[in-house]
C-alpha cells in the first residue's frame, strides 16, 4: 500500500480560522485517498468544527496546541514564547519527520522565521524563499520570493534561480525552465546594484537556463517560468497581480448588470466567461511554499477560504511524492 | 489675449517616430487654440509628414535638430555628446525660457538625465521624480517615483510625496489628497530601512496627509491620490498595472469570440463595454511629468500612438497654466 502523505494544517491562523481551514481540510481528504490530516489548534473549536461534516475519520487527527499566534505579532518573539502555539507545534512535526508538510494561512513573518529556525534549512541553501505560482496567459510562472528574505543579495538570488528551476522541473513538469531575473529594463546594465550584480552572476550559471532580464509588463504574457526577485519586488508583484485583477474583473462584472440588453448579453456570455475571469485568480493554484527546508512548509493567502487550503493541502502531495526537498538537498551537496 | 501655451515636441524619439508624434501634435492643435507647437527633429522628415495634414499653421514650427539618441545609448555620454539631438535642443529650449514643455518618448534615461542637467531643478529639490497618474476603481492616483531616482534615500521620498502632493491638489484638484507608502505590509514596522525610515519622516510632516502605507493589493482600489515608492518598486508597478491589463482585456475579448452565441453576447455588451475595458489604461491621462524642474518636461510611453503625444502636450497647458513649477518652488523656498 501506497504510504499516506501527511499534512499538518494549522487551524487558528488567517481570517477565517477555524471554519475554513477544517472545511479546507475535509475537502482535500475527500478529494485525494493519500493524505492524513492533522488538523492543529484547540481541540475542542476543532471538534465542534467537525461536528458537521462526514469525512474518513481513520485519515484525519486532531493535535493539541492552546496558543495562537496573532496577526500583529513580532515573529521572532512570537516563535520563541509561544511554543504551544499551533504554529510551532505543526512546524515540529514536520522538523521530527512526524508530517511531511505544514499549511498555514497565519502570521506570514512568523511561518517564515519559524520555517527556518524549526523545520531548518537544507545544508547550502542560504536563505529559504517564498516561492508562490502566479497565472500567465499561457500558463503559470513560478514568483521568487515574494516577501521571505529582506535585503537580500545576488548570492541569495542566484540560489533562488536554483531552487525555482527545481520547482517548476520536479513539480510542474516544465522541461528546462526558462528563468527570467526581474527588472526595470530589458538590456543587461538596467537597475539597481543588485540586479546587475545578479544578472552578471546568473548568466555564468551553466544549471539554469537564464534568459537575461523581464520588465514587469511581460511578466503576465508567461515568458518565463521562474521569475527571480528580491521579496520587497515579488511581494509587490503578487499583490499588485491580485489587486489589478480583482478590480478589473468587478468592472467587468458590474458593467454586464447595467442594462436589460447587458444582462442578456452577460447571460449569452456566462459559459465562456467564467473560466476567462478566474485566470488570474491567484489561489487557483494553492499556498506558496516556503523553499530550501527540510521539510514541506506551505503560506496560503491570509483570507483563504476552504478551496485554497484544499489546493494548498493537495499541493503537498506533489512536494513529497517528487521529494523537492530531496532533490533540492541533491543539488547544494553536490556543488559543495 | 491669453499668451500660448508652447510646447516642444521630440519627433524623433520612440517606437513610432515621426509618425506618431506628428500626428499627435497635429490633433493636439486642432483641439486646443492655447498651444503653440515645436516640432523638433530632422527638418526634411517632419516637412514630409506634415504634407498630409491641414493644421493651423500659425500655431506649428519646425525645429531643426539633425542627431538622434537612440534607445540602447548610455543617457549621460549621450547627452554630452549629442549637442544636436531632438531631445538636447528641445531640453533646452525650455531651460531658455523659448518654450515651456518638452515632450518625447525617447530614450527615458537620457531625459531624466537632460531634464535635471539642463531644465535644472528647482532649487532645494534633491532629485526629480517621474510621476505618472495611474487609474484606479474610482478615478487615478499619482505613482512617484516610478523610475528616476536609483538609490532613493528616505529623505528623497519625502520630496516626492510633497511633489505628489502639490500635483494632485494643482493640476488635478484633489483637495488635501492622501499620500501613501508603498510598502509589503499595512503595519507601520513592515518593510526594508527605506520605507521604515521613510515613514517615521512623513508622519512628522504636517503639511502632507500621510494616511500610511498601502498595499500593492489595494492600489487599483484607489485608496490614495499619491503613491510615494522607490523608482525600481515603481517601475514594476506601472508596467504590471499595463501588463495585467493587457492580458486580461485579450483574454475577455477572445472569450467574445468564441462561438456564435458569446459573439451576440458580445454585440449586446459592447456599448458598455467599450468604456470598462479602458480604465486601466494608463496612457489615457497623458505621459509622466518629470516633477521639481524649473519647466515642464512629460515622458510619453517609448511605444505612444498619436493620441497620446496628443493626451500629453495637452497636459502641458495645465502644467503651465497652474504654475507648478513655481508652486514646487514656493514651497521649497518656504522651507529654507
Amino acid at each position: 500500500m501506497r504510504k499516506l502523505v501527511r499534512v499538518v494544517v494549522d487551524t487558528m491562523g488567517g481570517d477565517y480560522a477555524p471554519v475554513e481551514p477544517v472545511k479546507g481540510a475535509v475537502d482535500a481528504l475527500k478529494r485525494n485517498n493519500h493524505i492524513l490530516v492533522y488538523l492543529v489548534g484547540q481541540r475542542k473549536i476543532i471538534h465542534q468544527e467537525l461536528s458537521q461534516y462526514i469525512y474518513p475519520k481513520d485519515r484525519l487527527e486532531i493535535v493539541s496546541a492552546d496558543e495562537v499566534i496573532e496577526t500583529w505579532e513580532p515573529p521572532v518573539n512570537a516563535i520563541q514564547r509561544k511554543k504551544n502555539s499551533s504554529l510551532v507545534v505543526g512546524l515540529t512535526m514536520v522538523h521530527k519527520g512526524m508530517a511531511d508538510a505544514f499549511v498555514s494561512s497565519g502570521n506570514t513573518g512568523a511561518l517564515l522565521v519559524g520555517g527556518q529556525a524549526i523545520v531548518r534549512k537544507v545544508k547550502g541553501v542560504e536563505r529559504a524563499p517564498l516561492a508562490p505560482l502566479i497565472p500567465t496567459e499561457k500558463s503559470v510562472a513560478l514568483l521568487i520570493d515574494c516577501g521571505a528574505t529582506v535585503n537580500a543579495r545576488p548570492s541569495h538570488l542566484v540560489q533562488f534561480a536554483m531552487m525555482g528551476s527545481i520547482y517548476m522541473e520536479t513539480i510542474m513538469r516544465v522541461k528546462n525552465p526558462r528563468v527570467a531575473l526581474v527588472n526595470i529594463g530589458a538590456e543587461e546594465e538596467k537597475g539597481n546594484e543588485l540586479v546587475k550584480e545578479t544578472f552578471l552572476l546568473l548568466k555564468e550559471k551553466k544549471n539554469i537556463n537564464f534568459i537575461g532580464n523581464i520588465e514587469a509588463r511581460d511578466i503576465p504574457k508567461g515568458v518565463a517560468d521562474v521569475l527571480v526577485t528580491e521579496a520587497f519586488v515579488g511581494n509587490v508583484i503578487l499583490k499588485l497581480y491580485e489587486g489589478v485583477g480583482t478590480v478589473l474583473i468587478n468592472r467587468v462584472k458590474s458593467a454586464m448588470m447595467v442594462s436589460l440588453r447587458s444582462k442578456l448579453g452577460a447571460l449569452l456570455l456566462k459559459p465562456v466567461m467564467k473560466q476567462t475571469l478566474k485566470i488570474f485568480d491567484v489561489s487557483e493554484y494553492g499556498g506558496a511554499p516556503l523553499l530550501g527546508l527540510q521539510g514541506g512548509v506551505v503560506k496560503t493567502h491570509g483570507s483563504a477560504k476552504a478551496v485554497h487550503f484544499k489546493n494548498s493541502i493537495l499541493q503537498c502531495i506533489q512536494l513529497k511524492d517528487q521529494d523537492l526537498s530531496g532533490k533540492i538537498q541533491e543539488y547544494f551537496s553536490e556543488k559543495a
